[in-house]
């Protein structure tokens, strides 16, 4: 089926070029904000990360992670340690997350006002 | 298991309080976002938002659009008429994400700017 995105020209959702797409690839789910919002503290541990989420599961971290690592959101270093150590940090495309985040927190207080 | 939330005690995420959980609830999934944006500019009828948002499902948009009503941040109004009409806005609630529309746009800008 053909798509019809002529009749609203202004609308861009289809395109991969579209910001709001791009901007939701990366902050769209509540992890992947929970995870750029505790590695803008500072670099961190896997462990960290785990316990500063307590409520992610261990198999969706791992894969948000992941995710964020190739997106070139977050940069995961490796070091020859025994025992291993392995450390998250933002990238500076993520930092380019953390004034939105503020936003957003400021979004959420606003809604906790008609509550 | 008893979650250990003492460890970071700046970490609010387990709370039901937390804004940026509160935030995420309405603009978390790309698909609310969408709607909010399509009906930030006018009320809508529900085939324009399906026109406007073309690779939603039907089943998808409809639950989207049950959501966002359940949490006031849209109002649905049917007329009594034959065929049936039915409209969407935003209420005062939703229009608060607005701003927030705008701040995720720039940042998706940012973000096409490293690729």
């Amino acid at each position: 089926m053909k798509k019809n995105i002529n009749q609203f020209p202004q609308n861009t959702l289809d395109e991969a070029s579209c910001p709001v797409r791009k901007a939701m690839e990366i902050v769209g789910g509540k992890w992947r904000l929970f995870i750029i919002q505790q590695l803008g503290k500072k670099t961190l541990r896997y462990g960290d990360i785990k316990r500063a989420i307590p409520d992610i599961s261990e198999k969706m971290l791992i894969q948000e992670l992941k995710c964020l690592v190739e997106m070139d959101v977050i940069e995961k270093k490796s070091f020859g340690e025994i025992p291993p150590r392995v450390e998250y940090k933002l990238t500076d495309k993520g930092k380019l997350a953390l004034p939105l985040l503020k936003h957003i927190t400021k979004f959420g207080q606003k809604l906790q006002m008609y509550q």
